[in-house]
């Protein structure tokens, strides 16, 4: 309960900070998607873990709220371009940028959030900690970028490997949860070691969270309270599907084929037994608990 | 002669930098695009200006290397977002990427390039350099955002202010070569006051070419063999064409319309007759030389 209350003061911190940027400029055009998008109500989850970081090692944590700024602005950018690559209409629940205004808008709103967040990385910092947040803002970004093209790619394969999946999932998602909570911690003045640590259980922590999504989407449809094979119904890569595929036979994958690109919600439940005949259940629960 | 055997070595030695850098990754899908629009045979002349702009202050210039491959990285980031927006299909005589692989791939490669950009900029810097050097980026990374935006809001407008048009062709392509200068000579030693002065020089230096480049469209195509009236004929604003329709009647402006979005070239000379009128080309030469 005291955690609980811990995220939730980040996130106030964070939405007031958020409230006093100055997100315009001329022409007004460009800067509209900009504050469209970060206005959206957000869950602040990455911000707040890059202050909980900077918390572990400095009481005045609000020291990286420019920090926790950049990475919600580059969170968003990523979010702006792939919708425009996925194709998705929606962005919580609202039109996606690229639904509302158009696809150049939503490219060049994204271009000018990325670079906002860089400029945002390096305010306040004293000097020597501006070139360690800027190399693990730089890797991280570099990742998410590959882990979006390992997406992409994966759409026209019909067999993915499960390693290159989970690293699929490492670069496009989790990197960006660790890279929050190291760089809120060199912020907060952790050395290198106490940094990396941070990373590596937050990019730990992202992973799981993602086989968890994955598996309430098949599993856990009276605790979750979400549609049931959502995935399986939009023929999105999960962990369960991937390594089902991996273990059934040349048969039953061209059943899966059929059932996955149907689109048809009503073909899961055999999409389940045929989880259920490999156990797969228990051997993405495995993979998770690593 | 010896001018142009300076700018010469300058770019021989930034393209044999290039050939040294690896810009190569996993997924290769997201790297081949990078390489290929990096090695069309680019003029390379904003990191020539770059290296140009540390020799004033530094006879070792070399230094600005990765700087200026830095300052390429986000022009051909530019570039490759620009020709989406635009529908360019060609770039320097060659497929553009959107045209040769496909949109999406054009988006997040051009993303990676902006992100390489920003790791390049921080390469072998002192640590107090880093910050100044920053922030002439990003100023200028946000003012070329604006300028595309601007470009973009134009084409629909019938007609546009003439200070408004050289304040987009100012942002659009002039802040990048002044930021060239100016990050150059901070990676010299300049002073900040000098690194300024070489910024406004070479800024004034663009927006002259610039609109030397939109008079030779309309005036001077026995020297410099271009094809006539090429801009009118794609509908493009150039500096004559907005002070055309600032002085023209009504009347003529309606007919001038008519002409700019007939596509048809034979129509030139009818255009040209009203420049004539209106004496467009020696007003012009006042503000190209101010």
């Amino acid at each position: 309960m005291q955690a609980k209350e811990g995220i939730g003061s980040y996130v106030r911190m964070f939405n007031e900070y958020l409230y006093d940027q100055v997100l315009d400029g001329m022409p007004s055009s460009l800067y509209e998607p900009v504050r469209y998008i970060m206005n959206l109500n957000g869950k602040r989850f990455r911000p707040a873990i890059c202050l909980f970081g900077c918390h572990c090692f400095d009481t005045h944590y609000e020291k990286a709220l420019p920090q926790a700024f950049a990475i919600e602005l580059f969170h968003n950018f990523s979010l702006m371009h792939d919708d425009i690559m996925d194709g998705a209409s929606l962005r919580r629940g609202q039109a996606s940028v690229h639904n509302k205004w158009n696809v150049n808008q939503a490219i060049l709103s994204g271009d000018l959030l990325l670079v906002e967040a860089y400029r945002y990385l390096s305010i306040n910092l004293k000097e020597g900690d501006s070139i360690n947040v800027m190399g693990v803002f730089n890797r991280m970004a570099i990742a998410v970028c590959e882990g979006q093209q390992m997406d992409m790619d994966f759409e026209h394969s019909r067999q993915i490997n499960k390693g290159a999946y989970l690293e699929m999932v490492r670069k496009k998602t989790s990197v960006l949860l660790g890279a929050s909570a190291e760089i809120g911690a060199l912020v907060g003045g952790a050395s290198f070691g106490d940094a990396a640590n941070l990373y590596r259980f937050f990019e730990m922590l992202g992973l799981a969270f993602q086989i968890q999504d994955d598996l309430l989407d098949l599993f856990g449809s009276q605790t979750s309270g979400k549609e049931e094979g959502g995935d399986i119904k939009q023929g999105k890569n999960t962990l369960p599907v991937v390594m089902l595929a991996e273990k059934a036979t040349e048969e039953e994958l061209a059943y899966l084929d059929d059932l996955r690109y149907s689109g048809d919600i009503s073909l899961v439940p055999a999409y389940l037994e045929l989880m259920d005949k490999y156990s797969i259940k228990s051997w993405v629960e495995q993979i998770r608990d690593r």
